[in-house]
């Protein structure tokens, strides 16, 4: 039998990491998860320990990132069944008026062009299959529609501009069996999750932020409880309904 | 009478050169606007005869935008009633698996960024007067809610994020009566639609970018009647109806 092939953009930790244990516990799976430094990425080390996990290193915010990861995955497989591209970072709590320029391109760079790049490196991988799923880590942080009054401006930004990505490949390669999707997946007390609360705590003059943090720590679910959502959300992936934002919790749309 | 002290990013052809012709007529008005380069600004230089306009150079994706747009506005003006940032760039009509990461990063620095950066300048000039209008050019080439399969991805990748940026600063700065509003300017017939028309033409593979073309050469408004329509927006923004898009034909919102 013919394994299915995962690969997994940024997975040495938090969703990623979680999604690439839950996948490789199927041995009909075969994941190959990406990761950026060795000195995080232990974990994610060690799982690759297991025959059906194989790990490539790149940094998609790299301007070599789609070669690099061509490079990788031709190694290792001709083809892929799903790709997630999940790698991304959310580094400042500050009002955008704030925000350095450096700050805005460093969030782009990663959440938007980063993980565009990261993706044309699975395409030609994903042609040789025909299975074709792609899921993109979004977040209703960057959604415009059901707009959350939360102090990560520069990754919001980031995470508004990579939906349009998803919505456009989605329409750019209609008919080619794709299915897109970007995915909410939930208020996840992640690493990167915690380290935002930490700077909420610390910003005491807005009210929003200490809200939020709270209702993170009371509410925020497992990183394990999101990746068995996206699971769930790529068994559901059709062409027919591509290019959606969709909570991973419920399966249900969510605005742009 | 204190006249009203309009700033007009962008406005050495198209819709901001409209724009500031168009408020220039208005005595009451004083217009600041601003140029990239003198090569392409003939026109506006022209219209800066008036006693009423005058001109600041700044390129809008330079590292140090904002601080040239201060220097030059504190020269001119001690505040603002009404800032327009309007410039922008569209180059590309290819798929955005073809554009490369410097394409995107290009738009991204004038669209999004320089859009910010420019507005940065302008705040505290805003915040010296009670007026506070703050118009952002976006498009409906970057709403997601009401897509639209035009083969302009990097554009509408960089739109889609400044209509966050819109949606946040409307957000952080509720409370000190600034309204903000990203304005759909209708399908104008300016230098920048034409270049992209002449492209959309060179590529017959893409059907929907030749109706487009054929549309806009049939049904493309001009810049002074765009102007007029966003002129009219301003006289309508209020603090309470702060962070939408508006097309400026008729006022009605057009989703994210």
């Amino acid at each position: 039998m013919t394994q299915t092939v995962y690969l997994v953009v940024g997975a040495s930790r938090g969703i990623g990491l979680a999604l690439a244990t839950k996948l490789s516990e199927n041995p009909d799976n075969y994941v190959i998860a990406s990761y950026r430094s060795a000195t995080t990425a232990s974990k994610l080390l060690e799982l690759a320990k297991k025959p059906n996990v194989d790990t490539v290193v790149v940094d998609i915010a790299d301007e070599d990132c789609k070669e690099q990861l061509e490079k990788g995955l031709a190694k290792l497989t001709d083809g892929l069944d799903v790709a997630i591209i999940n790698a991304g970072i959310s580094k400042s709590t500050l009002p955008i008026l704030e925000c350095s320029r450096e700050l805005f391109m460093e969030h782009f760079l990663t959440n938007t062009i980063g993980a565009l790049e990261a993706y044309k490196a699975a395409h030609g991988f994903l042609l040789k299959r025909n299975t074709r799923k792609v899921v993109f880590t979004s977040s209703n942080a960057g959604s415009i529609g059901t707009y959350l009054p939360l102090p990560v401006g520069a990754y919001g930004t980031s995470k508004a501009a990579l939906n349009f990505v998803i919505r456009r490949l989605s329409d750019e390669n209609a008919g080619e069996n794709f299915s897109y999707v970007g995915v909410h997946p939930g208020l996840v007390v992640t690493d990167m999750a915690k380290g935002l609360m930490e700077k909420m705590e610390n910003s005491p003059t807005d009210p929003m932020a200490l809200a939020f943090s709270e209702y993170l720590k009371n509410h925020g679910i497992t990183a394990e409880t999101s990746a068995e959502g996206i699971v769930t959300t790529i068994s559901m992936l059709s062409p027919h309904t591509s290019g959606r934002l969709v909570r991973v919790d419920d399966q249900t749309d969510f605005p742009f």
